[in-house]
């Protein structure tokens, strides 16, 4: 009978939390000498597993089982925000971690293999995804020969003071990894709002970001009357009431848009804004939503101008992130366990964040279980998930692990 | 006859500008080496037009006529802003230069006494309007000890350093001061919207300056749906909607307000903004419609706390700054000159920026003549006036002169 050890896995998680702990929080930014410190740890603990396991060249920490493929490849990552929470992407490795071991201590599972990876800077101290996008292939070398971190340090140098610079990379295996599951806390309020305990992922949402700039006149706020102004911030406030009644008419109880940052220029009491800026962000999980969004944004900018003696004009400040849709297989395998450890409290819900299973769903089939957050707190010190919401929801992926490799073994 | 030379007033006012000239503007910081160069010129100008001159203990230049009073005292100001006009008020002390040397050529004004004063850093270099509230008696020796400018300069160390700290300073005589006349650039553009080539000015409008803080909710923008958002950024675009209407109610068509400034915390593209800021300020010539207008900010403020997750603060800014009315005998001395020199080309309006005249309007009975601003530009290096407007607005102010000085000696 497959059995994770809650003690286990909760001491795990604690020790873990001890690198970079900060009040009740973790500041564990990539490749810094506490996480670096925390991935020999991992190693250890990867080994302790039964995993053949080390630090690639980019700084991902990877075990293999020594059982033969097919493998499920489970996991997340243990960097931090500057200001992290002690879950976070943790939670996920230490999952994965947890699993390969109850897997190996269980007569009907001892054969499986579950290799177990904490990706490298899925945070983007340096370059987001990092190690996830090295592990499917994608050039990286760019990103470190040119990222820096805030304080200006290179991606290459870093790699260089942790001394794995000259480390082999590990690589996808496509005949080995036939399924990739990643464990994450949810980072937002739905799943508590609702009463759930488990969120099984449909889809990671698609990103567009954008930036408006209305130029206007800049004036003297004594002398020029209302009637006569082109007040660029005026400008900007009512387009964002024109827009929110647009967006409106298109979401779904899902969609989000954010104005995230908005400066007016010059900036002080006395002068009429000659320039205003914000930054739009919106997410969804239908691309043909993300779609009409921006066509309904470009509609908005052209009648605007049209009608306005202030000029707004959109650019795009970075590439979209298309939305990646979880393997509807591996989901079953996630709501059959959830609902068989917890009937009526899982629920299927898309991520609103971005995580490391958008770049590997691409070249595996990927899926990605939730459990809540309290009071949808991340990227906090206070960010927490009650103890029996972390037990559960490692039952029910080990659960779900196993039927996974069960089935794939079947098929191979 | 009474009559100005227009080619000296122009070569005096071509001669200030090349103190701090920049490209087509001025920069001309109080008790700056340049502004004291300036200073000097402008008593040894005073001296030329036989007036007793010299820089006072906090750096305005008083030029005395050695006619009995009553006196005229006619003044504003040639220090500028960062990025300054050539006229803005150095108009307003060449007149009075000029005005001073024309009555003295008159056989019929010749006897009559005019005052000429450039009050020091009416622009707040260090400390706003320090000539005129040292002149009127204000205490300004707190000012002297710790205001500094934007490079940390102490103005005690500034007026060491011009060599004039231990000069003494110049008071208002009240048995002499009888009027006060201030010429100056419109710094708007009303007069040139309507056609027009002089403004007498009514009022100096009042000022409340209020910050407001909106507090709610940092989240994650990915994961935070919009029903349960506390996004204190949009709470504020909303908040600015109906403050506009509010404020629409009330104004009329002089009254202005201005959002100068907006921040949101933390200002990024995937955060929800927890906390937003922005400045607000609103000007009018009638202090019941300031009023009003700060109680409907009241109420709004009151209302939207009690139907939002996100909560509104207002604090005081700045000291409400009350509007000052001109005297009204003034302005009719002013009136009768520009309507016997420009008929139909004059209006009375109120000004929208603060000027020295609104302090020494306390002490004794003050007025202003405003000339047009091209493009209703000023603080900018490109602010300018016809020469037809210059000359028009100095023989008006002169024929003004006279006027209230005869008058005056008729009452003395």
């Amino acid at each position: 009978m497959l059995k994770i050890n809650p003690t286990r896995l909760l001491n795990d998680l604690n020790h873990l939390r001890t690198f970079g702990a900060t009040g009740p929080g973790v500041v564990r930014l990539s490749l810094s000498a506490t996480d670096m410190t925390a991935r020999r740890w991992l190693v250890d603990r990867m080994r302790d597993a039964g995993l053949d396991a080390s630090i690639d060249g980019v700084g991902t920490v990877f075990g293999r089982s020594r059982n033969a493929g097919p493998a499920l490849l489970i996991g997340s990552h243990t960097d931090t925000q500057p200001t992290g929470g002690w879950l976070d992407g943790a939670l996920g490795v230490i999952y994965g971690i947890e699993i390969a071991r109850a897997l190996a201590e269980c007569e009907e599972t001892k054969h499986l293999a579950v290799d177990v990876a904490s990706w490298i800077d899925e945070e983007g101290t340096f370059s987001g995804f990092l190690g996830s996008r090295s592990f499917v292939g994608d050039n990286v070398d760019d990103a470190i020969g040119h990222a820096r971190d805030r304080e200006g340090v290179l991606l290459a140098d870093a790699l260089a003071q942790a001394g794995i610079a000259d480390a082999p990379r590990v690589r996808i295996d496509e005949a080995r990894h036939k399924a990739y599951l990643e464990p994450h806390i949810e980072q937002g309020g739905r799943l508590e709002a609702g009463g759930k305990s488990l969120g099984v992922v449909t889809t990671i949402v698609g990103i567009r970001e954008l930036a408006l700039r209305f130029t206007g006149q800049r004036n003297h706020a004594g002398t020029t009357p209302m009637a006569i102004r082109r007040d660029a911030g005026a400008a900007l406030v009512a387009f964002i009431a024109r827009m929110d009644d647009a967006f409106k008419q298109l979401a779904d109880a899902d969609t989000v848009w954010t104005v995230g940052r908005i400066e007016l220029d010059p900036g002080s009491f006395s002068v009429v804004p000659g320039r205003a800026d914000m930054y739009l962000q919106f997410r969804d999980a239908d691309p043909a939503r993300l779609d009409a969004m921006e066509r309904a944004l470009a509609t908005l900018i052209d009648a605007f101008n049209a009608e306005n003696s202030v000029h707004v004009e959109v650019s795009t400040s970075e590439p979209p992130e298309q939305p990646v849709v979880m393997n509807s297989a591996l989901q079953t395998h996630l709501a059959d366990a959830a609902e068989a450890l917890a009937p009526g409290q899982w629920e299927r819900m898309p991520s609103g964040a971005s995580h490391d299973a958008q770049v590997i769903a691409h070249h595996v089939p990927a899926c990605m279980l939730f459990v809540p957050s309290i009071g949808g707190v991340s990227h906090d010190f206070i960010e927490d998930t009650d103890e029996a919401h972390i037990v559960l929801g490692c039952e029910v992926a080990a659960r779900a692990a196993a039927s996974i490799l069960h089935e794939l073994n079947r098929h191979s």
